[in-house]
């Protein structure tokens, strides 16, 4: 590696269903890409899946690794402390991920990965206060406090799925109603979706849903760009939710912006801008404060592996 | 001052109703107290009752002086932004009270002051990242991350009053139900109180609450260590949202430690442990972490101001 070569690093985004990895250059440019089913067995299966992937698009200048985890990422050690679905991989994670790629190895919390990748590269890039919500399976977070990644005494910290912001809503796995993560995710709106669909079995909905061809989310994004009224309704609920969780949010953390990803941010405004509405309305004291925006994210699928690599970069530093 | 001199500082704490002010050596030794009532008409009698308290207490060595405001306090300024029952405050009230002082003065939010001195010298010395809540009029909250307090990108952090903890609560004038400062805290004790004497005009509590000796929240604490039911279920209930706000801000902060404090604490374990188990109820994923303490503040009533003191100090160095 010569002194005019750019650094390198290869970032992984280790999901309960798929992996995704990039070769990312320090100035956030993706110069490859791989992806492969989630091994849910053993450790050994995934490590040996990760540094699959690793060989697949490493290079030359690469010189480190990023892994974004999806669960509670113990920052002392590294190792992945808890993560439903991946409950077998209770284990020192990046340990074992370095000792089979041969490279230095940081691993952090898929969201945290996430929500740096905005910090540095996008859509908060400059904000040294910064909260990013992602919606997927469930809803991930992670918090960017006066330039860093907030990970509190253990690096369990920005676990937001359990806030109560729908008090009446459906029962979550933790026992309680109307938890954040259960509201207003990705799996929200295919849930609503579907149940939308058994309401009208004849509607654009359940046409949509019934043909398989997108999930069952994606067919509420396909309707309600369609003006089908119940898709509609499900993005304006699941948008107010996301909302009503982020002033929450916001009161705590007082971030500069407010970073909304994952796969629910392409139907645009109609999530995006009841969020906002439900934002303004519970953010406390909103007149004796500067407005908070609350923006898109600039990446979509790719930010957990991109901001792994970026955390892997900054760390070596 | 010789080299010899232990550093002082004046510390205050604006309530409300009343200005309590402290003056302090840096090892937290408090050698004087005064206070007075919180004048509420203009910002030039609140400066000048400030000014008189700490012309009260002050000696030679105090070099500097820090003030805690019940409010969204602009770290940047110093000036209270906004603040419920003092708006006409909305001053830079930090250069006021320097000017007439003539010393240099730290403002900051009141509970953050408190954060600030149990993290210091009280019940969270030494640990890094800690959550203090305060029961008083309403919950004040602060945050410790890293060992620095959490402002956020305007100062206006940690604000954890309308946090959702009670579904079909008490309606919050924020125009929600439910909100944390209005299911916990001094004011709900007191209220719940009179409802329980209504209710049963001859029991224990409405007694206590007749005699109009005590407020009704000390009235409730006092009947319930004699082992009456309904005040026991009043602090049951209010330890219980208690802990179930807690457990929401170590799920976002992962502190090491929880520090709970205000006057319905004297209440001790009848309020502490219910907050306890609603707490590890709630707790993310409790069995894969260590345990968090939940513990009762060192300092009572002077913990804001003892906190603004230590804050002026460790700014001054």
């Amino acid at each position: 590696m010569t002194s005019s070569s750019p650094v390198e690093a290869v970032g992984v985004d280790v999901g309960a269903t798929k992996i995704a990895a990039v070769r990312l250059t320090a100035d956030g440019t993706v110069l490859a890409r791989a992806r492969c089913a989630t091994p849910r067995r053993t450790v050994d299966e995934l490590v040996d899946a990760v540094a699959g992937l690793v060989a697949r698009v490493r290079g030359e200048p690469v010189a480190v690794v990023g892994v974004g985890l999806p669960g509670m990422v113990d920052a002392g050690t590294g190792a992945l402390a808890f993560a439903p679905g991946l409950e077998f991989a209770r284990a020192p994670l990046g340990e074992l991920i370095a000792d089979s790629v041969g490279l230095p190895v940081v691993t952090d919390n898929d969201a945290n990965a996430a929500a740096w990748a905005e910090y540095r590269i996008g859509a908060g890039r400059g904000q040294d206060h910064l909260v990013l919500v992602t919606l997927g399976t469930g809803l991930g977070c992670g918090v960017v406090v006066a330039g860093r990644l907030l990970h509190g005494s253990h690096g369990f910290a920005a676990e937001a799925s359990h806030l109560i912001v729908e008090p009446r809503g459906p029962l979550c796995e933790c026992g309680n109603r109307g938890c954040w993560g259960v509201a207003a995710s990705g799996a929200a709106i295919a849930r609503l979706g579907r149940q939308a669909a058994a309401v009208r079995p004849a509607g654009p909905l359940a046409r949509l849903i019934g043909r398989g061809s997108p999930d069952a989310g994606e067919a509420v994004t396909e309707a309600a760009r369609s003006g089908d009224d119940q898709a509609l309704e499900i993005l304006h609920r699941v948008g107010t939710l996301t909302g009503v969780g982020l002033a929450a949010l916001a009161n705590l953390f007082d971030p500069a912006v407010v970073v909304v990803g994952g796969g629910p941010v392409s139907a645009g405004e109609l999530l995006l801008a009841p969020a906002r509405t439900a934002f303004a309305a519970r953010l406390y004291a909103p007149g004796d404060r500067p407005p908070v925006p609350v923006l898109t994210a600039r990446f979509a699928n790719d930010a957990g592996a991109i901001g792994a690599a970026l955390l892997a970069l900054d760390r070596a530093r």
